[in-house]
């Protein structure tokens, strides 16, 4: 018997594609190549505007030119935690060839508590990730486009939109298509620093940035930047760095040996993102390029090195073009990662239970509908602005890596597997460093924003925490003694309630469903809100050949249907021994205006009478076929294609 | 055995006051006094606006002061309307002393049809005239106080809430609060026309207002009014009138005789509501107020009358409250008539039904809601403007005082009483002159925005008559031949479906029921969504002693359970001669918040077997009672007061 669908369902198949069984679960195989691509676009994006945001910070101290002193200094340091990160990171892909997330690796050695507190750490700064990297590619956009600037907000919004949308069809990680616009960028960028250094140690040096107004109010003052300054733009530079862990996070896409090709692909990535994160701070630096609202840092990089010729302009708008695509992309990377954490989590019971499930297409959907709202609130909040949205980001990130590091200090520790010694030195200082970076951040940028995330995980890392006691309660309560109860005897007595609001076709179904049932008593029960129809019902009801059935009335002067319904089942079932069946016929209209006429009365019984131990309430469905005249031709219409029409007889 | 109340309920009754029986259901009756301040503050309010509109309609052809010359004349003709329809009501008062609404005239009289359109402009214009008075009682409002002006939609809105608020507890026509303003308005505006007489009788004559620019401008230009000027004027004054139609809706309010004291009443009515829109609309002329945003011409009269005194200030500040109250409790009339009229077309199944149902304290709570939800979207789209509100203002009026004039006539024809004639003379001319006056409102409001009435009218006439016709083949069908189904015998077959999840006390339940139930077939289903899982479930259910229940396993590879159990139960109910129970275990929580945590699996799978004919879907419940340690004081708290407790065993 093949039965039609109903509309949502071929909506859903339109918009998503048709339905994944789940054995169409599959992993595609990467080369390194293409995992690069696929697994560094977060990372290596981030180089798009980490220099901007240590610039934007020591200019906002009010220092002057001297601020661009400090850039390449800064860059420097922050390039020296990556490679520590980068080391650690090699340890965890050899020992977590599976899956390698901090999640896994702290539960794994420091246990469930403190894997929360790296979990719900890292699911925020995922949801921050899609924020501030929509939020800057936006910025790529209208740094060419001017015009754009007001509209930043939508548009960021509806890349959000079209980011979910591909990952609730289920974008297959597919190597080619992130391969471009990653390797663009690549190219974009050292193409950029390569002309950068040849105009300087063979022509005649690359000149300043055409500075506005605005601007060169942001170049006045001077002074030297103090301790806690540079920390700041340290600070700020850090998030750089987040999106390394991405590659640990997906050892078993890479082809065999895993851990091999992994370790590989991470150092080449580790390599490119030091060179362009101090090559564009060294060419912000010569060009003095001062950020400001419509106008990025590599768009005035990309302006001063290549200058107006022809050539220089198809340069600019490609390295534009290629910034923004890759920072979109970057987004995309938080949707493979934030649902799959979360489904994590959520196996353990630390998250609601329904992001386990997998959609339609086999992804985990709530989990990116959950990403995409969360990021959307957040650029409509702080409004598509990446420098309130960059004090928010990276505490997250650095917290996970500490525990993740320690976690695997712990580990080196416990197994001493050959050459534990040498790895524990490198994880232990992975741990350190990055936990100093933790506290740097955290305490740089409280004010300015880093106090909302601070307040923020605890709480969530409570929820978490509460919600699994729940789970296990509700577990332990529902298991207990369950495969006896599956043996307890039935109750003494079955009693079945028809409730009867008048004689039609309806009640006749559900008093021959009832029959059905051979219960040891049957009432018909009319809860009477007018006497004078209750009056009339009587009469009828007494011509009815039913005299097995009387009809019992009960009056409802305060017209609360479901409480005196609730009143007469609690009596019947106060007993612990008997088993009540409330049945209620229900209408089933053809078309869904029809049910808006009638009230809702059926389901606000059934809700009610929940609160009764053995009562069960039963809808006795009742079809009506027909259609008023007005509307034949639009319901036959309907019928034909709602879906239903298969199985009314 | 003594329920605890749920939450929500304790807090209706917490807001609205304690339930009210339906033997409670009783009417005051009012001395005449009375009964004029009950029913009249609709039309004696509307003296607030109705020359203010005809000053502005004219005003704004440009015809400089000589606009003024028009306003008594055009004034005197509407009063003359007015004459009409007080001299056709009576005759409707006595021959429909039990209700002699527009609807029920027009339908006793032309028929179903008419009557709907009757009803239909009536529901409109009550909706408009709540919009206008409060919109029109703000002005008042902000006309002493500047500084609202800006608030003064958030203050409309507020206005409607307390009143809608009012109408849901219930408030009685109760005369001695509803006497006050409406008194307190006749002494305020039959003074100030005294004091404007005196001083121009017997004194200096009053002075013209003084102008601020903006009204200076509206005084530019100069010439004669052209006939539809004049027409579109005499339209705006058609505010005035409306209202009138009240007393004979309530004449069962009335002392014996009933019909004897509503005519009087009705009379004196007509003369106060004729005597103060001639006085206003006269000293208006007299003074030449020029209404402006912020500054209605009652406030501007008030004052030049009155003068700056003290005594004066206060007299024009009294002036200003009475307005603003009056008006205010003009908007209660519509929350009186609205949901009664409404009631009345859905009790003749032109509305949805569920606006006949007696809410909480007897009122009809639906029809309430939608009143204040319709008034407010409009005093927020048009921002609380009389003026632009005017224009849709009347048509509706109009249209249901010429079916309900006609209707008259038609009957006076039929029935041929003792003096037929004179009252067929009346209501023929009040019919004549009702139409004549709809066309003039409706020709020249058209695009000022009558066009919208015009255009939603015999739409929504036409969706009230398509209700209609599905509420009646719907009752055909289910009542044809519904006292023999009542005697059908049982079908052949009975199989019961549980649905396992998982082994647990929640599934041990739903396994007991379905044995009480005694089928001809009982089968318990897993549907495989995870193959693991199925596979543990399997084995662990070779472990029970349930040796004559096997469990059997349906794959679901597209993980779409609920579609899977619809193919399941379609298959079993295919013969049509077998009814099959799917009994659907469900967890009822002690938490709303605990229910959060789980996915609403057996709601769905309920809602989409309600497609099958002969699918009888059972929800066995299972009470979970623990609390998870972390909220247990917390949680107790909350069962002593949900009132689930003390049901649960």
């Amino acid at each position: 018997m093949v039965l039609p669908e109903n509309r949502s369902f071929r909506l859903k198949s339109k918009v998503l594609g048709r339905t994944l069984h789940t054995d169409q679960l599959q992993h595609e195989r990467l080369n390194n190549a293409t995992a690069l691509a696929v697994f560094s676009s977060d990372a290596l994006s981030s180089t798009a505007y980490a220099s901007e945001e240590i610039i934007l910070t020591l200019l906002t101290a009010g220092i002057g030119v001297a601020a661009f002193g400090y850039v390449v200094p800064i860059t420097i340091a922050m390039v020296i935690v990556l490679t520590i990160l980068v080391f650690s990171y090699r340890q965890t892909i050899k020992a977590y060839p599976s899956a390698g997330g901090a999640y896994i690796v702290t539960k794994d050695n420091l246990g469930v508590i403190p894997a929360q507190v790296a979990g719900v750490a890292l699911l925020t700064d995922y949801i921050l990730t899609v924020s501030v990297s929509v939020s800057a590619g936006v910025a790529a956009l209208y740094s060419v486009f001017h015009g754009v600037y007001p509209y930043r907000v939508p548009i960021a919004l509806a890349f959000i939109a079209i980011i979910a949308w591909g990952n609730l069809r289920g974008v297959k990680e597919s190597g080619k298509l992130f391969a471009i616009p990653t390797f663009a960028f690549l190219v974009a960028m050292f193409v950029m620093i390569g002309v950068g250094l040849i105009k300087t140690i063979f022509g005649s040096g690359l000149e300043h940035v055409v500075l506005n107004p605005e601007q060169h109010d942001a170049l006045k003052g001077a002074g030297a930047a103090g301790l806690v300054l540079i920390l700041h733009a340290f600070a700020s530079g850090g998030a750089a760095v987040t999106g390394v862990e991405a590659i640990s996070n997906g050892v078993p896409a890479f082809k065999a040996p895993e851990w091999k090709n992994a370790r590989n692909t991470l150092m080449v990535m580790g390599g490119l993102l030091g060179a362009m994160f101090l090559g564009i701070s060294w060419l912000a630096t010569q060009v003095q390029a001062v950020p400001t609202e419509g106008r990025t840092v590599i768009s005035q990089v990309a302006d001063a090195v290549y200058g107006n010729g022809a050539i220089g302009h198809v340069m600019y708008i490609f390295t534009q073009a290629a910034t923004m695509f890759i920072l979109v992309l970057a987004a995309n990377t938080s949707f493979a990662d934030f649902p799959r954490l979360a489904s994590f989590q959520a196996e353990d019971s630390f998250m609601p239970r329904q992001l386990t499930k997998r959609g339609h297409r086999l992804v985990f959907s709530n989990g990116i509908v959950a990403l995409a709202i969360s990021a959307a609130v957040l650029v409509v909040v702080l409004q598509a602005d990446v420098s309130k949205l960059i004090p928010l980001y990276a505490v997250g990130v650095f917290t996970s890596f500490t525990l993740s590091q320690a976690g695997m200090a712990r580990r080196h520790v416990r197994i001493k597997e050959a050459g534990w010694r040498s790895g524990l030195f490198i994880n232990a200082l992975g741990a350190v460093v990055t936990l100093v970076v933790t506290v740097v951040i955290a305490y740089t940028k409280f004010t300015h924003g880093a106090w909302v995330i601070i307040v923020l995980v605890p709480i969530l890392v409570w929820v978490v925490v509460r919600l699994n006691h729940q789970y296990e309660t509700e577990k332990a309560e529902l298991h207990e003694d369950a495969f006896r109860a599956v043996e307890e005897p039935i109750l003494r007595r079955h009693d079945v309630i028809v409730l009867i609001d008048t004689i039609d076709r309806t009640s006749a179904r559900a008093i021959q469903y009832a029959r059905t049932l051979i219960p040891d008593d049957l009432r018909a029960v009319h809860i009477a809100i007018d006497e004078q129809h209750a009056a009339e019902l009587a009469d009828e009801w007494a011509t009815l050949p039913l005299a097995s059935l009387p009809l019992e009335m009960r009056l409802c002067p305060d017209r609360r249907i479901e409480r005196s319904v609730l009143e007469l089942v609690a009596e019947l079932a106060d007993d612990g021994q008997t088993e009540v069946s409330v049945l209620i016929p229900r209408r089933v209209y053809r078309a869904g205006w029809h049910k808006l006429l009638h009230d809702r009365t059926a389901e606000a019984i059934a809700r009610t009478l929940a609160d009764v131990p053995h009562a069960n309430v039963t809808f006795v469905p009742y079809h009506l076929t027909r259609s008023s005249k007005g509307a034949h031709v639009h319901e036959v219409e309907h019928g034909a294609v709602s879906g239903t029409s298969g199985i009314h007889n």
